[in-house]
């Protein structure tokens, strides 16, 4: 028998965050493909749209008018999810069905004026201008809420329903299922070995490279050791940070630098706007000092192979375990080789 | 302040078998669809398709023959996730890089030798032949793996590449993440309440017939009182069964006649071949008497609002929990009503 390689023979890796395992099957990534292919569209979208509900001057849904605005721009949701004024309500009987009534609310923000822009199109100070609005936003919403969600669907084959640049913020009563998770993990981490988890494991990851795609002088964004998803990516901060709100003026322009960085190169991979789900953790507002905290963000895009070739997450994934081919060594390799200026821009 | 009303105000419910919430917003129900729409195929498969895998007497992607095979055949998956002589290794610095390797196995299982049936169209007698012949991989596998993962992906939408119809077993050494969390659910459950979990789940809900959707002599489907997928459905045994090779000849003629129950009314709902994940779960080949387990199928349907359009399980999903628009008792009521015969049948 010949001995274990990480490369080569199938294992699983455990998630500290969720405490879920991953399995990885290296050798498998030689397989034909015979699923579904997604349409990719390349069509080149207008500054303006006068049928988008996100366009500057354009009338929405429920008749509202958006300004002409020219920063980001945060409307509550139209059709929002959660509801401020739900009246209070608990339900447990034997331990079975289980319910709470929950408050909340649901913020659209458009990045830019720009209907035909993404993050990785707009220029450092654009992004920056979205920092600062993320951050208004946690300062606002977290004097009435818990949890405050900052998230990103971008790519109509990952459920976005329209391409101008735009992101949500959704804000609950109670923290949430995962970072429920995320919270305990580092709690015990901090009290078992005296250090905060993901503080640590940047330094860890630092000192390696292996699985790094690219870092700035205060973020790194790696491929974790536990990646679900093929080109999953974490970003974290190079020190202690809690929360969003803590990051200085030079650290915001620093985090739109990588943000900037980080969505090119995923735009460079398959030469398309490239699609995922991206979103925030931060400690929530539980009034604890939560010093186990780290401040980071998650991008999980659903592509496998090409710009119509995504990862199905069924069957064995929802039953027993997500899975995954290529190891996220491999992954942060090809990310990391890849240019960082837009191939749009290089084409010109 | 109006009293609270599950029918119309957002809620958690909490789901004892994997210890997550799900997040219920009964009122979005109501907003427009602006997301992806999917191709739908109404084509007729021919019941013999001389370019498929799975057809009987074609050549594999290996080089490999099918067997002129007429009842339900399996052989080992050519492009297998797991492999049986993986070499041992195992790996935990800092509880941050967890690694270990996994032993297993991965198998086909084509249900019919007929390319244009899924499960149902097949009559009763063929659906019981299913159940046999999973009842043999479970006795044969289980002498080498603690895990066998049945299952089965239906539908391109759902990443399932072949429309043959057919579905998967998936062997591992170790209990997978989810098994892991519905095992220790059930024997924290049981050491609390002295009752076993799902046992006492299907009494309720008998007694109830909220969530029912269809039942007879041994069996009870459900859309449980915490299901994350709009549809999504769990398939329980009236009586304490542990594992599937306990069922006795009689229960496994009417495990068959509920699945075709369940799967007409998928067909019926959206009139259109409902996919799915689908898979189940009885208790683990680890020594243990396992009194706490019950034997039990997840059915993970992703369509929505129509055949075309999905759920998506994206953004808060990923970053937060999991967000469903419809109650599941409105599911229930949906699935309930339909029609027991194929709509395919209704129509001639
Ligand atoms: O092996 P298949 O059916 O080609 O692959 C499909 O099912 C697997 C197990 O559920 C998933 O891991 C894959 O992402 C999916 O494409
Ligand atoms: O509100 P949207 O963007 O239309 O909806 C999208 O994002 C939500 C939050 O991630 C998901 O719950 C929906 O399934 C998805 O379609």
């Amino acid at each position: 028998m010949s001995e274990f390689n990480a490369k080569d023979h199938p294992h699983r890796r455990y998630n500290p965050l969720s405490g879920d395992w991953v399995l990885v099957s290296p050798h498998r990534a030689k397989r034909p493909w015979q699923g579904q292919i997604e349409e990719v569209s390349s069509e080149a979208l207008p500054s303006y749209d006068s049928s988008c509900f996100l366009c500057p001057t354009n009338t929405r849904i429920n008749g509202e008018v958006n300004p002409a605005y020219n920063k980001p721009y945060v409307f509550t949701n139209d059709f929002a999810a959660l509801m401020q004024d739900t009246p209070d309500y608990r339900r447990s009987d034997d331990d079975l069905f289980v319910l709470k009534a929950e408050r909340g609310t649901s913020r659209v923000i458009c990045y830019s004026a720009d209907h035909s822009k993404t993050m990785p199109e707009l220029s450092v100070s654009e992004i920056a201008d979205v920092v600062r609005c993320w951050i208004a936003q946690y300062r606002d919403l977290s004097q009435h809420y818990t949890w405050v969600q900052v998230f990103e669907n971008k790519g109509a084959i990952n459920g976005c329903s329209n391409p101008h640049p735009h992101g949500q913020i959704w804000a609950a009563s109670s923290v949430p299922t995962l970072p429920a998770k995320a919270d305990s993990a580092q709690r015990d981490y901090l009290a078992k070995h005296g250090k905060n988890l993901l503080l640590h494991y940047a330094g860890q990851e630092l000192q390696s490279g292996e699985r790094t795609v690219v870092e700035n002088e205060h973020f790194l964004v790696v491929v974790p050791f536990w990646a679900s998803w093929p080109f999953e990516t974490l970003l974290l901060p190079k020190r202690h940070v809690v929360r969003m709100e803590q990051l200085t003026d030079s650290e915001q322009l620093a985090l739109a630098d990588i943000l900037q960085q980080l969505t090119i190169r995923y735009d460079n991979l398959f030469q398309c706007s490239f699609p995922y789900s991206m979103g925030w953790h931060g400690a929530p507002y539980n009034g604890d000092s939560n010093e186990h905290w780290q401040l980071h963000a998650h991008f999980y895009p659903p592509l496998l192979r090409s710009a119509s070739i995504k990862k199905f997450m069924v069957g064995y994934e929802m039953l027993s375990e997500t899975q995954r081919d290529m190891t996220p060594e491999q992954a942060a390799e090809r990310l990391r080789a890849l240019s960082n200026q837009h191939y749009k821009q290089q084409q010109r």
